[in-house]
Parts: C-alpha cells; structure tokens; sequence
C-alpha cells in the first residue's frame, strides 16, 4: 500500500493529507476497493509513507466525513457499502436546468465586447476612473476613524436604507441642486450599478418594457436582459432623447418606465438642455409614466453651465434620480444612492431588504467621513480640472488628426465623447485594428438595444493623460484614414463620378 | 421684502441661502410673485436681510437653475414663466403604478414582527451575532495593511467572482469538508442573503415554484416573493426534511430547485443526519432537480461530531452551497459566498455582473487577510466556547423552568433553538405578555410559508448571556404557565374528564 506523494513545498499542490484521501477516493471510485476491504492502520500507512501519523489521521477522517469508509473501534477502517442509487449515478454529472431568463443573459454576456490588447495600448475605451487620483489614504483614514469611534456597531447589520450620515451628506448635495431631498429620501446602493436594477423592478416585472436611450448604457441593457424586461428604444438627436419618440413609446402600455441620462449622457457624453427636461418631463407626466434618472456622471462638471436635475425640475415625484461615487471618487466603495419620494421610498427599502439585508455600514460610514470634513469636494476640484484638460487634449487632437467627415460631441463633464464616423463603417470591425495601431476605444453596437453595428465608438478620458491621448487619437485617425483610402466612401466616389 | 430668516447656527435648521430661495420659491407657488415680476437687487436685499450678498447671490442661483426665475445682465432678476403644462400639473403628487410583485413584497413585508421593547428585555429573538465578540481592531488592522499594500488597485471595480485570495481561501475550508472546491468554483457575494436571491435566480423565474423547508428561513420567504416565485412547503420531521414529502414535491414540475438548511437549521437548530443527506441527494437526483445547500451557520458547530455538507457528499453537481460570515463572524462585512460547478459558475457570475457589477474588493481583501492569518480560526474558538456555554444554560434552564408538554431542540451549533409549545398556543398571540415579562422571541408564524399561526417559537444565544438567557428563559416560562392555568390544555381537560 504505497504510492506516490508530492511533496515539494512551493508547487502549490495538493496539502499531503488531501493526496492520501484522493488516493484512497480514486481507489474505491475505481472499484480496486470495495466495500468491507480494510484500509490499512494510520500507523502502518504513516511509516510506509514516511508521513506524520496526524497527517494519515486527517485523510481518514476526511474520508470517513465524506462517506468512503468508517472506523470501528478495535476492529480498524473499512470501505463503506455505498448506497445503491448514489453508486450507480455517481459517475454521471448533473446538467441543471437554469432559468430560461439566466440563458438568455449568458447569451448577452458572450456578446460583450473583450479587449485584450498589449499594456502600452492606449485606453480609451474603459470608464474606470483613473486609479492614479483616488485618495487612498485619506479614505484609509476616515476608515480607521469611523471604526476607531462606532466600532462594532459598524459591523452589525445596518439599516436596509443605508448610513444616516451619509444618506443626510448625500441629501444636502442633492438639495443644493435644488432638489428637495432628505436623508430619508436616499436609499444607498452597490453603485448606480444596484440602483439601476432596483429602479427597474419597482415598475416593471418580467414580460413588461422599459424605454430606454439609444444609444445607452450597456449595462442597463444587461439589467434588462436579466430581469426579463424588453428595452424600447427613444432615439437620440441632437444629444438628447427625442420627444416625439419618446411620446410614442410611452404611450404604449407594456412600457413602464423611461431611463434617461440626462447629464453627460453614457456613452454620448451630451446633456438634455433645461427647456428639453422640463418638456420631457411634461411628457412623461401626461403619460402617466415614471422616469428613472441616472446622475451618475452629475458631480463632474469641468465645464458650462450647471442645468438642475429631472429630480430637482420634478415637483410632482414622478422622478427616481439614481447617483454615485464610482465615477467621481472611486468604484471599490460600491456606494451609489436612489433619491425617491413617499411609497417609492418603501418599494425600494423592501426590494433592497429582499435583495441582500443592505449594504456595507463600514464603507458607507467612512464615505460619510470623507464627504462631510470636504474630502470630496476637495477630491472633485482635482479631477474636474484633469477631466478639463483632457478633454481639450483630445478634442484639439480629433480636429488636429481627424478626416473630414469625422463628427465628435463636445462634453461639458464625465468621462466620455462620442465620435462619429462615416455610416460605411462598422466600429466593432474596426477594432481590432485599432488596436494593433495602438488605441481601445468601446464601440458604439453594444450601446444599442438590439446591438446592430454602429458607424459611432466612445472614447475616454478616465485612463489616460494629455500625451497618451494625442497618441491615442492620432493611431485612431491614422487607421480612419487608412479605411478611407482603401474603400472610399460611396459618398465621395458620387461626387468623383459627377 | 423682509422675512424671517433662522440664523441659529446650532439648531441644525437651513442654511441661510436656502431659506431665502424657499421664501421666494413659496410667494412664486403660492402666486404671490407672478411671471414677470422683478426680485430685489443681491445687493438690496443682503441689506435688507443683514447677510452677505454671496449668501443671496448663491440663493438667486438656485432659483434660476431650478426655474423659477431668470437673471437678465443689466436689466435685472425677473419671476420666470412658467410651462402650461407643469404649471397647471405642478400640485398633483404622481402616483406611480408599482411592479405587482413590490406590491406584493410591501404586504409580505407589512406583516413582519416588530420587536418593540424597553432595553433590559432579554433579547432571545435575534441572530445578530454578538457585537461584543467581534474583533473590530483586528479587522482594522487587516483593512489598512490590504489597502497599504494593494492602494488605489483595491478601490477600483473588482471582478465580479469576488477577490482572488478570499475564494482561494475559502475554497480550502470548503476542502476541509471534504468539497472539491477550488477558488473558480467559489463566488463572493454579498453576505448569504445576496447568495439566495443569485441561487434562486440560477433555476427559476417569476411563475415557478421552489421547495422549501417548513419551518424555514423567513427571508428566503421575502427573497421568494420579491422574484414572483411561489415556495412549496416541506415538512421538516424530527429535525429533517420529510422525504417522503421532497420526493413528491420535487416530481412537480413547477417546482425548479429544493432550498434546505441541512446543517444548524433555521430557526429549528437541527442538523439533518448523514444518511439522510444521502438519501436528499438520491431524491434530488432522481427528479433531476438542483439543492440549494445553505451552510449559513456551518463554521459554528461546537457539539456532536461534523457531518459533511450536501456539496461534500454530492459528486455529481447538483448542488449549488451557501456559506457566510454573517453569523460567525459580524454581518457588516457583507461577505457571504456561493460554491457551485461548471455552467453554473458562468451563469451566476452574469447574474452577479448585472446586479451590481461585482462586490467590495476592500472589504473582501481584509476578510482574506484575516482568514489566511488564522484570525478567523481564532475567532471560531472563542465564539464557539461561548455559544455552547450558552446553549447548555438555555437547556438547563428550560428543563428547569417549563412545564410538561413542552419540548425543544438541543442544537450543536449555530445560534437558535426551537421550542415547541402545546398546540392551543399561538406564539404570534403570545409575544407581547412575554415583552411584558421582560423577553423577546421570535414566534414561529414568520417562518411557514402561508404563515399561518404557530405554536412554535425561535430562541437564540446570539446576544444573551448565561445570566441573562436564565431570566429570559423564566421569564417566558412564567407567561406560559399562567397561560396554560388561564386556559387550561385540552388534552389535560380530557384527562381529567376520564
């Protein structure tokens, strides 16, 4: 009864005493070991092995927990008498039946876009907020503080609703948009990310639909998908959602809510002017249909104008405004808030209850901490000014190396611009060139509920500085460039031919 | 144009820039300043009010970004007009048409108990763990070495699967156990409530059926209702689900996936024997439906000999396991996971991504930390010498002080027991003499499925001590059997009738 260990330390294999049950396992899987056949003494195995005898003793006892064999006091161990059903099924593995809506989300999630690309590709395409400006111990700080004076009262459950300290920083940010919030009108959220998905289920349930941007967020897409819901898309012109479309759609009874991004707009980067909100708003009044608001982006404005909110335009409550720390701070805290109204506000308390009991009361104190002592506007200033100089890098680039032809939004805040290329092209396609040249941008199909090729991509400020922009853009101008050249626009070859 | 301002700095009233902007945006609402009309000067009126002008300044801003009033250079600050449309609407508060499943759950959750209570009452209803055990300063510790060492990288988004050292050591004492776990097949989540929702999802959607044990987890309850999906009752016997009951439950077809909490059962306390696990997995197997294993409580034995968990003893896949460090160690961390197999793994990695993007790194990095330092194992020790100093003075107590015809379960560990009192009680009926009496439970109505009245009742070692749960326990001894005098039983009556 001897067979072959590894035993190098540094392999990363098997702990010894897990080898010794697999083998034993493998034995009786095998059939070499039947039942009532007797397993060696731990001492005889131990000293056959040159093993420690604890060591033997816990694979027995692993195998004896697990069913493959049982000790009987001052007779020795045994291979246990399998029951019948498990022995004959044992071998055959066990293909669940999932959700039909689960099928359907891992058909969407194998259309997401992969970018692998060589580390010096120049990154354009993620709006993950660059790592290099959070402040890591400032937030450390207020961490050990919050902890330091509310200890384990920190590591309780907390309220479904979230923090009072922050839900009362969040309510008097938002006030100060003109909104008329309170802390017990802010439920928290893992991120804008949750509060999309609670704001869709409060109106709508599988089978049902919600309007939605198009372009939009890809995400919200892949909420949709997993909650069942179908997205009906309000076109976007102009940088805002066209309102006779969106008359149209609401209208329609199994369309339950619009989602909106009236503010730097994902992955457009526009925003919906003042008169535009207030006569969306009268639309989605007269439909009787509740609008959700994602402020996601709404903290960084590096440029114009501040325009109120939907939610502070809203006096009737028709609004569910979702914001969040992820693109304005950091993503790690997965803190975002729901601001809502009256039974809203309970729908949404019971749904989060439902969903997970509610969020982390440590992050969400030591968030609290950093906004109130003015961490965050602090951190705010920083980034809107590096988000201003990196817009300008990159649109002086585009029209420095662009083509004509070639149209681009001009944002006044966030973290993305559109640009719009010639209809003959089909970004996707365009992609992997892109990135031999040197650059990741995000396409513009899996912005689209239905995710038919795009001619439009989204690029980003969030990752890379001024150079690394200008050199992103011109390897993305350049292979613009090389496309045209290779198969001209139709639109060039008629006025040749003319 | 003078009005009350409330300077009182400490009162934690409005600022005074938004007390101005409320006095004008209520004369506008109330029609006293019509379209039109001209405001004062900044200047005027910061005399006139005795404040700053940058104080009236930024209260002018405000009530021109919500509309209210438009600013024309040289000219001066006029009441602007407003839309027809939201004026004439602007008083008529929104109803919103909730989802029918929210308004479903809002009922479930109207009929949850509140335990009102003065704060010397024994609290045997709740399974918070106890505060007073958790190691906050250890934890502490852990948090700002992770964030130390990893910085910003750790506040970025994580994967969605959860933080790579936490499944990995997880998934070695899932091995302990006698799992084939590995960190791929681990996925964080948060806390195990988040796990149930995910685990529910994975096989069943709005319409299906689900089976579960009866009495059960009230918030799998909760967690059914706020998916649409209706729970199929079965019996537990002697501290076990019937299997006759499963067998013929599981062949519905409605009925997608079984929901058992096989060890440390709650709010029974009960742990399902060996063999009947065995059998469980047989049945699951031959109806081909999945078992969603809740192993909540598995790291808290502190009696009786280990059983494996139904992942242990399942070689096929048919189980999907829940663990959690909610109830072993503090819930505030909100880490709980769930280990499942192949397709499975892809399918609730897509649903976690549409939840929420994926959890806290930060909090899961420190949890790994403390893990792989042996600070968890520690903690077990102490919490697990506690708890069943607790439990053998529950049952010394209640073998002491209730009378006959009541029995209870003796756990072997985890955080509840159940005591079954004769059947003419409603224990629903009865909590509020035992709040008089100076006790809290949890009453056994909450945990069946129609909830329907109970004559079983929830007590817990979470938060009481020896001394405390001797009181609590006389306490709801001495309610009963006045009751019992009030009313005598039944089956006494007979006895004494014969």
């Amino acid at each position: 009864m001897a067979f072959a260990l590894d035993r190098s330390p540094d392999t990363g294999g098997q702990p010894v005493y897990q080898q010794i049950a697999a083998h034993f396992r493998g034995e009786i899987e095998a059939g070499r070991l039947g039942a009532g056949d007797r397993l060696p003494t731990i001492r005889e195995l131990a000293r056959t092995l040159g093993v420690n005898r604890d060591t033997v003793a816990i694979a027995y006892d692993e195998l004896s927990r697990t069913g493959f064999i049982e000790a009987t006091v001052g007779r020795g161990t045994f291979v246990r008498q399998p029951l019948e059903s498990e022995a004959s099924r044992a071998s055959a593995p066990f293909e669940p039946v999932l959700s039909p809506l689960v099928d359907r989300l891992l058909d969407f999630e194998r259309a997401r876009v992969r970018y692998a690309a060589p580390a010096a590709t120049v990154p354009l395409h993620s709006l993950v907020p660059d790592p290099t400006l959070y402040p890591v111990d400032e937030f450390r700080r207020a961490l050990n503080r919050v902890l330091g004076e509310r200890g384990s009262e920190l590591l309780r459950y907390g309220a479904a609703q979230g923090d009072a300290a922050l839900r009362a920083a969040l309510a008097e940010r938002l006030r100060a948009t003109g909104m008329n919030a309170t802390a017990d009108s802010v439920t928290l959220t893992q991120g804008a990310s949750e509060g999309i998905v609670l704001a869709l289920r409060l109106f709508a349930a599988a089978g049902d639909a919600v309007a939605v941007e198009e372009p939009t967020y890809h995400n919200v897409l892949g909420a949709l998908a997993a909650q069942g819901l179908r997205a009906v898309p309000v076109p976007m012109r102009g940088g805002a959602p066209d309102l006779v479309a969106l008359e149209r759609v609401l209208e329609r009874a199994d369309v339950k809510a619009f989602y909106t991004m009236p503010t730097f707009h994902n992955p457009l980067g526009t925003s919906t002017p003042l008169a535009h909100r207030r006569a969306l708003l009268a639309i989605a009044a007269a439909a009787g249909k509740p609008v959700i608001e994602d402020a996601y982006e709404m903290d960084l404005r590096f440029a114009g104008k501040a325009v109120p909110p939907l939610a502070a335009l809203d006096s009737r409550g028709l609004v569910v405004q979702l914001t969040s720390f992820s693109k304005s701070l950091f993503p790690g805290a997965r803190v975002g808030a729901i601001a809502a109204r009256g039974r809203v506000v309970d729908a949404l308390l019971a749904l989060k209850h439902a969903s997970d009991l509610g969020g982390s009361q440590v992050l969400q104190a030591a968030l609290a901490a950093f906004v109130v002592d003015g961490g965050y506007e602090r951190h705010l200033t920083k980034v809107r000014r590096t988000l201003l100089r990196r817009r300008d890098a990159m649109l002086d680039a585009l029209a420095r190396e662009m083509p004509d032809g070639v149209h681009w939004t001009e944002p006044e805040g966030g973290l993305q611009l559109w640009v719009e290329l010639p209809d003959s092209f089909d970004t996707a396609e365009l992609l992997p060139d892109a990135v031999r040249a040197g650059v990741l941008f995000a396409p513009g199909f899996q912005f689209r509920h239905d995710r038919r090729p795009s001619s439009g991509l989204r690029l980003s400020l969030a990752l890379a500085d001024g150079a690394e922009i200008c050199r992103g853009v011109a390897a993305l101008a350049r292979v613009v460039r090389e496309r045209l050249r290779a198969a001209p626009l139709r639109e060039i070859d008629e006025r040749v031919s003319v």
